[in-house]
């Protein structure tokens, strides 16, 4: 099979991944798409880099076994505890979400003062600040770790009362240290941008690395010459059956779907 | 080896668990204990039955191989969903904690409302309803799922502002229906107990089913003739390492362990 008609693979712990699914569709909308969302097991950002990392290389199996040429790993949890190992352990190209979301603070910052939300082990793993810091060293960075953002957004409260005053506690902080931007470390946290821009205020640029990311990805299939002229069909796996999963993903892509459930367990 | 030497064995999605586990050293301070907590895929109430079914029969089958003599299932998501096919599955006796929740629910009420509240999965299984007008035809039952509670306890945000706001998102519906009590109907609610008693008013009672629970494994323990005289030793398994884990285990139990991790799925 000519390596351009094969599919791009997306996946994340559930629905947040389909933030970037957007943003891919939209940047490369001649490609088709084998997403998987780990729903049996999400959320991710609370647990060990040790079991992300195993998830990680199941579903990476399961996306090879789809015929995938290439995976955007959707989700900075995955990105940010486990992209060196998975990237040497398989032999398909990845693209994660981290070096696109640092590109674009870095852009938009005028004062240098970048703010990051994200799950506990996002943050825990200071690959942000890391990489912030290696580019733009004067750069001052404030965490927060926002753990309750991702059942919020999967149950689709994004932008109830409870969410605002959810964000009002985690950004409270970052407000202090008047940051011009701020990083959604997290795929989960597009949904709830509405909520998190109020909260926030509208001084402050929302920097979402989806887009970059999908232009990466844009960037990668022409060097190789590997992009696909008439696809276009999107695919939606799950590990456990959802009517949220679809209900989001019709919200966020203005597509009807109804996602598999198959089994990746080793 | 005596039966009566083996130990109980208790599990749950996580921390909810340890409520119930409270209850039983209280009730029967010499048995031994084993408590597995299945840290790595909670929460279960989100997820459908088909899956719960799968983990709880690989977390039995773990217990049955530290040589368990009887099963607590320490979590309503399990006990509303499976309880009937885990008993016909399994060849060890099984304890829930549904049944001892309706019991002290119609012990209490006066008016013959009830409220019950818990996961979207055990919820949605109907089953206390059913098992409260079973046995009190007249009863007045009024249910809500609080998807929230279980990720903020696991957050160990307990008393915290913004669980008291959740509870009052959640607990308003109820409120209008003069319910004169209210079942935890999940195992980590008790872990809230303050919070809700503050928003559904002190004039419903709450009734947390781990007491009758751990009274109902006395019993079997005593008919049997299989109680443990000089036991007390307390050991639990996670299946995602967590501090958190650990933290709340030092709360709730007044006791300081260690859980170790290990792998049980097949």
């Amino acid at each position: 099979m000519d390596i351009s008609k094969r599919p791009i693979g997306i996946f994340d712990s559930g629905v947040g991944g389909l933030t970037v699914t957007k943003e891919v569709i939209n940047v490369l909308p001649k490609e088709d798409i084998v997403y998987f969302g780990d729903t049996a097991r999400v959320p991710y950002g609370s647990k060990s880099k040790e079991l992300v990392y195993k998830f990680s290389c199941e579903i990476i199996n399961f996306l090879k076994q789809q015929n995938v040429k290439a995976i955007i790993i959707a989700c900075n949890t995955v990105s940010s505890n486990c992209y060196e190992d998975l990237k040497s352990k398989f032999d398909i190209p990845i693209i994660e979400v981290l070096n696109p979301g640092v590109a674009s603070a870095i852009k938009v910052t005028k004062n240098k003062k970048i703010g990051i939300i994200g799950t506990e082990a996002t943050i825990r793993s200071n690959q942000y600040e890391k990489k912030i810091k290696d580019k733009l060293k004067d750069a001052k960075v404030y965490s927060k770790a926002c753990p309750l953002f991702v059942p919020l957004a999967e149950e689709g409260l994004l932008e109830d009362k409870i969410t605002i005053d959810v964000a009002s506690m985690y950004l409270e902080e970052l407000k202090k240290y008047n940051i011009d931007s701020l990083i959604l470390g997290c795929t989960h946290y597009p949904l709830l941008k509405n909520t998190i821009k109020k909260v926030i205020g509208e001084d402050v640029t929302i920097v979402d690395p989806a887009f970059e990311t999908a232009i990466q990805m844009k960037k990668f299939l022409q060097e190789k010459g590997i992009e696909n002229k008439d696809g276009g069909n999107h695919k939606f796996y799950v590990s456990d059956k959802s009517d949220k999963f679809d209900f989001i993903c019709s919200l966020v892509l203005k597509e009807n779907h109804i996602a598999e459930k198959v089994s990746i367990e080793k």
